[in-house]
């Protein structure tokens, strides 16, 4: 929707002038400008963010929020951020004023995911957040209703919906290369150390489902371009030496999507596992071996013309080096900022993988999420 | 149990003989002949078991029972099988006065194993079945009862359980090398053709479950060394081209073990797809890249001596050629007629694969079996 001035003029008059405009402060109308970002949380995680918005020429990190003021001006001084620009937890909704802030990357531990998109919302800031989303469908949701309210983007960062191994997948797969997709292999998962904030369900809101295993959900919906229909799942944890006492150890699923293509996935923070998903099709398979921040690979064979076409044979490597993907994942959401549209992934799709999720847990007898 | 010659004429005025007795024939005593195999059914597999024995020392082929005599009169000719010893699916149970046969080679159709085993064991000859043992659980139990009945051996053609790459495999698993079992991936599928026997039910019993899937789950059962606790699954058909009218396409599902070891597994008939087992532990993982009959492969890398010891790295291919694996199974039922041993694979290894699969089914959703 295009509004001439005079009509918006009257529309603020009105107090409605929030409800049209596409972001929160009429500076992001200027496309020419670089959308800045502050990070809260700095973490292992956020590093790779900062990187990848360094590499960007669309984006800049303008503002740090942590609990650690000493670690948060190395970080400022490091990115030229002003000492002004960095907030504690407590005072971060202070960034409502600060003009050089136009949204917020959340990168915390997930049980703070909901606090801090809500109260960043407030402060009128779009917010980029992590996965998964939340620890509970209700605070998903909540999230969502935050935004909107607010009249800010949400954007749940699944960064590999922006990586072009995963995009030539996808099109290869829509293109009708592999016939139609029968079944899809995925695992990821890794052994995780005691003390970990992951092993805290207070923290995390669950085990290795919500952390890496959501990377073979998600993918298992974009590869088939469907939404599960059902699941069947199993749970366990083996190792009674303190690590999980709050969180399971391993997961099993599988997944039925309406086409009939089923999946078969795992996840473990007991064992140091592959990851990487596997499609097969009734004219062959491909496969990418890992869902990491660099290294990916493309893996194909296929005979797409029918019975006794050769093969066509694929090897793609992806030689980006990280922080790459995260330097297409901002520049997605800062696009969506300055251009008034809807991240490819939004909200509700960080919403829908926590109803899948919880799905799962019921489906293996457990009531989570 | 040692009987003198004349506590067991004894037993013969009792009729109680056959129940002493270890094999069918009192030949069988002898542990230096040769044990004869009568093959039932001359398919694909049936050459595969018929080169193996002819690698075998201890075993040789002495009957042939098939719907096509001329075919019969071939192979009998090649194998030096007289004519006197080539039987009809008609008149087959003659073979009970053929002491040249000790034993029978079911190879034909699932929905045939059943009858085939019975009329063999009425025979009074040892019985080596082919899996899945057959489409039903009753018929699995009335294979035994039969055996039993008639005092003789009955094993079920598991090659696996007799091959060097999969016992190394178990091995590693048992020393620890891998430390505690998390979760085990496995699959095993192809592409199968309109007109195929295996897409008949009444034939088959079911879809790619028996005939291959069955691989994955007797793989997890021996690489953990437990029974299932339980399982969940689910099943799809895609294609509606003629092929699935009777069996399904697909499926997936997870298997829970006492441990808490959990297994991901699938198999189709609509897509050529990998067949691997792959297994997680606590210190590294193992993987068997083939359930074929040649080029299997072991790989494996785990650190069993704990955090920061170097990691053992495993690359073992098996470069005996295929029919080797037909000369091990068949060197061991062998074994077990000469020696009077229970094979490692009976009728209740068979009978228990049934009433899993009967559990996968049922997990799906569907009564089978």
């Amino acid at each position: 929707m295009r509004l001439s001035r005079r009509e918006f003029s009257k529309l603020g008059a009105m107090g409605l002038a929030a409800q049209v405009l596409p972001s929160a402060s009429s500076e992001a109308q200027d496309a020419n400008r670089k959308v800045g970002y502050c990070v809260i949380g700095l973490g292992r995680i956020a590093n790779h963010f900062i990187g990848g918005v360094q590499g960007s020429s669309t984006s800049q990190i303008t503002g740090l929020v942590s609990g650690h003021r000493d670690k948060a001006e190395k970080f400022a001084a490091r990115l030229g951020v002003p000492k002004s620009s960095i907030y504690s937890y407590e005072d971060m909704d202070r960034m409502r004023d600060n003009k050089s802030i136009d949204a917020v990357y959340v990168a915390l531990p997930n049980s703070m995911h909901a606090e801090y998109t809500i109260r960043s919302a407030k402060a009128g800031k779009h917010v980029l957040c992590e996965k998964p989303m939340s620890t509970s469908v209700s605070d998903a949701e909540a999230m969502i209703a935050a935004c909107k309210a607010a009249n800010v983007k949400l954007m749940i960062a699944y960064r590999l919906h922006y990586e072009p191994t995963n995009l030539r997948a996808i099109e290869l797969i829509r293109q009708g290369a592999l016939g139609k997709v029968q079944v899809i292999e995925s695992a990821n998962g890794f052994y995780e150390n005691l003390g970990e904030w992951r092993l805290n369900k207070a923290m995390s809101g669950g085990g290795p489902m919500l952390d890496v295993g959501i990377y073979s959900l998600n993918a298992t919906r974009y590869l088939t371009g469907e939404e599960p229909e059902s699941f069947t799942a199993s749970v366990s944890t083996i190792d009674h030496d303190g690590r999980f006492d709050t969180v399971e150890e391993n997961t099993t699923w599988t997944t039925k999507f309406p086409s009939g293509a089923l999946a078969s996935c795992c996840t473990t923070y007991g064992a140091n596992m592959r990851s990487y998903y596997r499609v097969y099709g009734s004219k062959g398979w491909l496969e990418v071996g890992s869902f990491g921040y660099e290294g990916l690979r493309l893996q194909a064979n296929y005979s797409s013309g029918g019975r006794g076409t050769p093969a066509t044979v694929l090897d793609e490597p992806n030689t980006e080096p990280d922080p790459k993907q995260f330097t297409r994942q901002a520049d997605h959401f800062t696009e969506c900022i300055l251009q008034n549209k809807t991240p490819k992934t939004p909200g509700e799709e960080g919403l829908r993988d926590m109803q899948y999720m919880q799905q799962i847990y019921k489906a293996a007898g457990v009531v989570a999420l």
